[in-house]
C-alpha cells in the first residue's frame, strides 16, 4: 500500500491543540530553530557605491509533501512567499527577502519568541537588517562592520564564495 | 571576532517564555517535526524465530554546539540518551531505542502533541512498537504485516538495504 492521499491529508491537518495560535507559534519557533535559516549573502555589484551589496534572507526549506507547514508558517508570519527550490522540483522554500517585511514582521516575531539554537545568528541578522534600514551601508566604516557581522554568521561563513579580506579590500 | 563562549551560552539559554513547560512542549513538537526521525530498521538475525528482527528507534540529530536543545528534549521526554554520531564527532544524536520507553514515554507524548509533517510516519511507528509489545512478531502472518508497515515509512523505505520481497521471502 502506497502512502495515499488520505494519509497525506491527515498528516497535514493541524491538531486541535495547534489550532490555538499561541501554541502554533511555539511549534513554529521549534520548527524554525531546527530547519530555518537566517543568512546574509554578499554580492559583487559594480553599480553600487562600494561595489558590494548585503542581501538578508530568511528561509525554511521542506519537501513539497510538507507544503502545508510552510503555509502555516507564512500565515503566522504574515509575509513572504513559497517557491520551488531552483533545480530541485521536490523541494519548496518559504522565503522572506523584502527588507521591510524582515524588519516589521520577521524580526519582531523572533524577538518575542526567542530561538534557542539560532538566536546568535538571528541577533547578527537583526543587526544587519536594522543597519541597512538605517543606511549604515552608505558609510564605508559602518558598511565594513555590517560585512564583518555577516561573516560571523552560520559557522563563520565557511560556505561563502568570497573571503572576508577579499570583500573588505575590494570596497571601492 | 569568533563566535565566543558567551554567545554560545546565551544562545543555549531558554527564553522566559520557553521556561513554561507547556510552551516548551510545542517548541519540541516543532523541532521534532522538522528534525526528528521515527524509523524501524530491519535486521537479519539468524538466531530469531523467523530470521529477521524489527528495531524501532526515535532520534533527533544536531550539531554538538546545540547539545542543550537535545538535553531539553531528553528532559521533557524523560527517557533516552545523547551520544556522538558514529564517525561524526561534531554531531550528536538524542535517541530512544528501548521499547518500553518508546511505548510509555515517546508514543504518549506524540499522541497528545500531534506532529504535522511526521504524523503519518509516527502512526506507523506506533503500530509497530505496539505490535511488538503485543508479541505479534511471534505469528508469521502478523509479523509480515509489521514488516510491510515498516516499509511504508520514510518515503517507502527507499533508503533500505533489503527489498520488501527479499525480507518476506527470507522468513524462515
Amino acid at each position: 500500500m502506497l502512502h495515499g492521499g488520505d494519509a497525506m491529508e491527515k498528516e497535514q491537518e493541524l491538531s486541535k491543540l495547534l489550532r490555538k495560535k499561541r501554541y502554533l507559534r511555539f511549534y513554529i519557533l521549534g520548527f524554525v530553530d531546527a530547519e530555518g535559516c537566517f543568512s546574509v549573502s554578499i554580492k559583487n555589484q559594480e553599480t553600487t557605491r562600494f561595489g558590494w551589496v548585503l542581501d538578508p534572507i530568511f528561509q525554511v526549506t521542506q519537501h513539497k509533501n510538507n507544503k502545508k507547514v510552510l503555509e502555516h508558517i507564512k500565515g503566522e508570519l504574515r509575509c513572504g512567499r513559497i517557491i520551488e527550490k531552483s533545480g530541485q522540483s521536490d523541494t519548496l522554500v518559504y522565503l522572506v527577502d523584502n527588507r521591510r517585511q524582515l524588519k516589521e514582521k520577521i524580526i519582531p516575531f523572533f524577538e518575542k519568541y526567542r530561538l534557542v539554537t539560532k538566536d546568535a545568528d538571528f541577533q547578527k541578522f537583526k543587526k544587519i537588517v536594522e543597519g541597512l534600514e538605517n543606511k549604515e551601508h552608505q558609510s564605508k566604516e559602518k558598511f565594513k562592520e555590517l560585512i564583518k557581522t555577516a561573516f560571523e554568521m552560520n559557522l563563520e561563513g565557511k560556505q561563502r564564495r568570497y573571503k572576508l579580506e577579499e570583500v573588505l579590500n575590494g570596497l571601492k
